[in-house]
């Protein structure tokens, strides 16, 4: 590749995501994050590349983040940023940061206001809510106000699905996508092992091209997905169109797009 | 504590699971295998400390894998076991542990068996899942056939969350478990803000139990979950009455048990 050709290809922009919370490591709640996280980044062109959950203790907080935010791009945390004594999210990003915090005047003033509304009591624990550290800005909250915020490469998000997803939803102007990751998919009930070898082959010929296989059982019946990733979208469809080739080759009539 | 009661109580026993596999972190699949996995470790007295979600790269397997072998009691991978192309994990983890790798005779012979029966042939691409890192222990997986396997404190399983669980349970006998986690749940519609502050002074009274506070909507009705955890279950029992009295304080009628 030219000089020029490099300087026109989009760059990879990478991310990683940081679960916070004991519930997901005891296996009391199954994440419902991940998957929505890196699908909604994958179509602005950031790549998620690794993902840690991690439990409520500062000391991991602090060295798992100062980890990862030096190695990738984005950094998007879920969990801890509530009002009780467990949620200690903000404390350890700031430590992690080596900056102060304290009350926003701005998420002060939203608790406030909502907390008027709904006649509960916006008491001490409640105002923990709207501390964030030095420097940060805010990441606003329609569903239940308690602002998540930003700070350098790092988003911190509420926990709970449905508001970390509007949390999420919002900060697209906020974040540069790089190259963006297309997909085909390819399915036909076939065993994995039958094509292995020559998709192999058709792998070593597209080192852009990710080809990934994956196995599905479903009652009796059993088959592979073989999916393809990558940001140039014709050499997908050419590879794509090589895998349906091999799958009848082998007597299986393929179906493009997703099953199992 | 005294030496002599320190001595009494089980030791803690930590683990670390490893999801190796592009799929994941593309959002394209969600993971199930965390929640089985912990919930499993944790009837035995394994805590789950930490989880990562990492792709498909050998170099990424093996330094994430030499990390985590150090810092955990226990690490289970799921993932990348099978017969084509992207499946490296066999590779990666012989080349964490610095030793060769090559084909396991009780391995090629059950695999050998299965396709004769199947029908299918058993080619080079299969044949690669009877690979094993010299001095693996094979893990037998009686729905597909092709093996996990352990090497030192590694155990290394199927993707495939029907195969993975089956792994998982044949493996109860070459763990050894230490202080297990017992845990109580009290449910009320009530804020957590409403609670939090003398939640947190229940917290500082009681700091050999975790306790996680866990708002959920459904619907219009909102409520708060609080899950006591910890190895002493009379402690439990006495910290669950308490949060059952606190709910009742403000005017809230508590649910011993989980909702949400």
């Amino acid at each position: 590749m030219s000089d020029q050709a490099a300087q026109a290809r989009p760059k990879t922009v990478t991310a990683c995501v940081l679960t916070i919370g004991d519930e997901i490591l005891s296996g009391r709640t199954r994440d419902a994050n991940l998957a929505y996280i890196a699908t909604h980044l994958n179509r602005i062109g950031i790549q998620v590349r690794e993902a840690r959950v991690i439990p409520d203790v500062e000391e991991v907080i602090v060295a798992t983040l100062n980890e990862v935010r030096a190695r990738y791009d984005y950094v998007f945390t879920t969990g801890g940023i509530g009002p009780t004594h467990d949620d200690i999210t903000a404390d350890a990003v700031a430590k992690a940061f080596g900056v102060g915090i304290g009350y926003h005047p701005e998420a002060l003033k939203i608790l406030g206001e909502h907390y008027e509304r709904t006649g509960a009591e916006f008491n001490t624990s409640r105002k923990r809510m709207a501390r964030l550290p030095d420097g940060a800005s805010m990441i606003d909250n329609p569903v239940s106000k308690a602002p998540g915020f930003q700070i350098g490469n790092v988003f911190v998000m509420a926990g709970v699905p449905m508001v970390m997803q509007v949390m999420m939803d919002s900060l697209t102007d906020r974040l540069e996508g790089g190259a963006q990751m297309q997909s085909r998919t390819v399915t036909g009930q076939i065993g994995e092992g039958t094509i292995a070898e020559k998709l192999g082959e058709l792998q070593a010929r597209h080192p852009d091209v990710g080809i990934g296989s994956y196995p599905y059982y479903v009652g009796k019946t059993f088959g592979t997905s073989i999916v393809m990733r990558g940001v140039d979208s014709s050499e997908l469809d050419i590879v794509a169109g090589e895998v349906m080739a091999l799958m009848r080759e082998f007597g299986v009539e393929p179906v493009a797009g997703g099953a199992a």
